[in-house]
């Protein structure tokens, strides 16, 4: 089967595993918004460690409806108080217009892409204000939850706020 | 500022960061979509580290119209070879049909939530066949593409294939 090495990664890491019975609370209070980028280490990025904190990855690092669906659920039910938003330098997703993107996709496939929406980011920083005050704003997350935008440099591994 | 931990824990990651200068390339050619759960670590259930596949996440592990995004700009432009779709045992997404998380959301919050589309899943292996089939007929998705559902045992560590 295709993924047959994989699952022989998966049963020798479960052969080791400490962490059954674990509730599903983010333990440090912490939910992080980021891009699905290869570069990008969530947890460790903050210093943080698995069961610490609700990760939501998709292309660009934006709030979706389903992050928005994600963070009050966090902030409801799951002890999230802090959400990190964070877009990171050299993404893909800000490497274009849209047009470009789809034409690139369309290259790759031979397929035209046109129809597609990418969701192509054209501003980050601006984005990245965009989408903390959709948290802050939504009606179903308290005044006392810290939400901050930061961008992430995946060739220093530092974080710098977004003012 | 309420990140002041977070941001000095990051200093740290960065002061020892050797990771500058990677592309975004998947180089094991892997992308994981699944739950945003604080007691899933994506990598390393399957044996993976940093820079080897794309990671998306968001409540439930669903796959989403930027999951789709997601998966075409892998297999166009980011060597993406297999999609692996995990939900996990004990999900919040799935503990409870729709009306009830909105009523539980809407008693933390004091607030009524039945307004909000959660996407609550009441049958986790059909939701993930589902999920499988959108990306693989999806025509951006070449044929080639290995696409597998899968459920994480939050206690035990490990993943079943779904058939």
């Amino acid at each position: 089967m295709a993924f047959d090495d994989l699952l022989a990664a998966n049963r020798t890491y479960a052969d080791d595993f400490q962490n059954g019975g674990f509730d599903g609370i983010a333990k440090a209070g912490v939910a992080m918004v980021t891009c699905m980028d290869s570069r990008i280490d969530p947890l460790k990025m903050i210093g943080l460690e698995p069961g610490d904190a609700k990760i939501l990855r998709n292309p660009g690092g934006r709030v979706t409806d389903q992050v928005l669906v994600a963070v009050v659920l966090g902030v409801t039910l799951l002890q999230v108080r802090r959400v990190l938003v964070i877009q990171h330098t050299r993404c893909a997703m800000a490497s274009a217009p849209e047009a470009e993107l789809q034409a690139r996709v369309g290259a790759a496939t031979g397929t035209d892409a046109s129809w597609m929406s990418l969701g192509a980011i054209t501003d980050q920083e601006s984005t990245i204000r965009a989408d903390v005050h959709k948290i802050e704003s939504h009606p179903l997350v308290p005044d006392e939850i810290e939400v901050g935008g930061f961008v992430y440099d995946v060739d220093s591994g530092l974080l710098t706020p977004v003012a």
